[in-house]
């Protein structure tokens, strides 16, 4: 893709992760659906946060962590998404700048605060979230830049765009911009519930060529499908005749295209800590390796590496530069 | 110690950290000494942040993070420090609070922002500190709850509450108060370079009898004595005839008193990722033996376990119960 400015461009919810290691009895007490993510107002925020334990903050957002970590892997990247121009909305915008993504969204000067995501990781690593959208609910299709779009290879989405109002006019947009000037666009389905709140326009967008790669794990596909059954759900995905990349956990991924069907094994890891950011790492890989023009099978192998760094250690960001792993596991990105 | 309503108050800055992986080269071009806490103005502070990478932010402050280090061993601890009403300032009150430490001191609702120490964690582990005191600045004696400190078995000063001009009587106010009531004072040094802004300060503290334990790093108690042989600090050390703990890093510790000298190694660990906190967890520890009466090799084992914990992972807090952690390993506290 040598007459682009960037390799991926991702338009997403920025978002700060408020992160704590939680016994599993408070998720029965809040009823809170482990493993899930579950939109919540300030002030149900404030008081999951009172009753949580002592928090790791650092920088989230499906896809701003999918960015970040196809950044570090050495690809070139920017995002798109709102904060506010609070202490936290100066921190994310920080910390994705500094690992060389271009960021340029205006934050907002008034209105909700800067979203975060109480983030619970129980003692099997095992992650269960809360997110407070606050500023994110600014983000409108103003803040997509055309000639970003029209200068990246791929268009990166996140399902959970369609939960702020206007965020969604913003994904359409914006993939109609990057298919006008024949670029890719890429969606993760972020989340099981999300998909049970958008199931049908998800597969709109699927079934109308918005969407050249989807991305999703086992729970999202079989939401998607309405079946109990994965490979009934891996049939139906097959059908679709997309590049499809389905994520299963310590059981490794699938590429999925109508002709064939890869898997790949996960990357062994010593210590899991916490899950956040697994699917999100692992979309991050296979977008580096998309943007080498690396065969599929070679990408998602780029995508388990991400997610087993990001999955030994508190946080959805990696630790250490990608890139230098990679080299480390022969592997090139 | 059955009279006290709190086994360990702590008198500290209230800091929180912002941490982030470097490489050496960045120390070299900032003029940063390494392994050091440097204080930094908040346009300085500015500047470090916007060339760190991407960052985490977790509570820290040196005795803030002994006093949470204790209360995870299930000591029953206060704090007094000073935070501004801020993002950064209700995340310190709200962490330390939820490990279930008595934080009762009034936030600044005027004057700088909560206290930020930037951390710069080099490839082999070790940190070095650029710190922006702000709203400690506004720490004085009138935080120190009289009641407070009478209450408590052991009250525990860094030796950076030299720094704040105003903190220093706080200091001095809280040991008169503990010594009238019968109970114990305890110090760590904290850092050699505030050891040598200080020297004659604290070596008066040790030889009126202000103080009954001493903690300091094999690097603090060589500029104590002003001698770059470890023997002849520690010679120096007895003499004093107080309770001497001196930590060695990787070579354990010693616990020294005018009677004789005990040498306790090091609690082995699988990977050295971050030291930021290892002192101050080993206080922890000690302290928390102290507090039921062990011996203090017991306490020094104890001081050990907590430190190899925090070094295993980002940030000076530690991530799992300590308590669990001692039982796992055969020890009470």
């Amino acid at each position: 893709m040598s007459d682009t400015r960037f390799d991926v461009v991702g338009l997403g919810n920025a978002i700060v992760d408020v992160i704590a290691r939680t016994e599993d009895d408070l998720l029965a007490r809040e009823n809170l659906n482990k493993g899930s993510m579950t939109l919540v107002d300030e002030a149900r925020a404030d008081q999951l946060y009172a009753v949580m334990g002592p928090a790791t903050i650092i920088s989230g957002g499906s896809a701003a962590n999918t960015i970040v970590g196809a950044a570090s892997f050495g690809v070139r990247t920017a995002f798109i998404g709102k904060v506010r121009n609070d202490e936290a909305g100066k921190a994310f915008t920080h910390d994705i700048r500094s690992i060389g993504v271009h960021f340029g969204t205006a934050p907002a000067t008034e209105g909700p605060a800067t979203a975060r995501c109480l983030v619970m990781v129980t003692p099997d690593g095992e992650r269960t979230m809360s997110t407070y959208l606050g500023a994110c609910q600014n983000l409108t299709s103003d803040d997509v830049d055309p000639e970003l779009i029209r200068a990246s290879g791929i268009t990166y989405l996140e399902g959970y765009l369609w939960d702020p109002p206007a965020a969604k006019q913003a994904f359409v947009k914006a993939a109609d911009i990057a298919h006008g000037a024949g670029r890719n666009v890429a969606l993760t389905l972020s989340d099981s519930f999300c998909v049970d709140r958008y199931r049908d326009e998800f597969l709109a967008l699927i079934r109308n060529k918005t969407l050249d790669v989807v991305f999703a794990n086992q729970h999202e596909l079989k939401s998607l499908y309405q079946t109990a059954d994965l490979q009934t759900a891996i049939n139906a995905f097959r059908a679709e005749d997309i590049l499809g990349v389905v994520t299963c956990s310590a059981e490794g991924s699938l590429v999925v295209t109508r002709e064939s069907t890869h898997a790949v094994p996960a990357y062994p890891i010593e210590n899991l800590v916490d899950t956040t950011g697994a699917g999100d790492l692992f979309a991050a890989g296979f977008l580096a390796g998309l943007a080498r023009d690396a065969d599929y099978v070679s990408c998602a192998r780029l995508g388990a590496l991400a997610a087993a760094e990001v999955i030994q250690h508190v946080g959805a960001r990696p630790q250490i530069r990608l890139s230098d792993l990679a080299t480390q596991a022969g592997l090139t990105a």
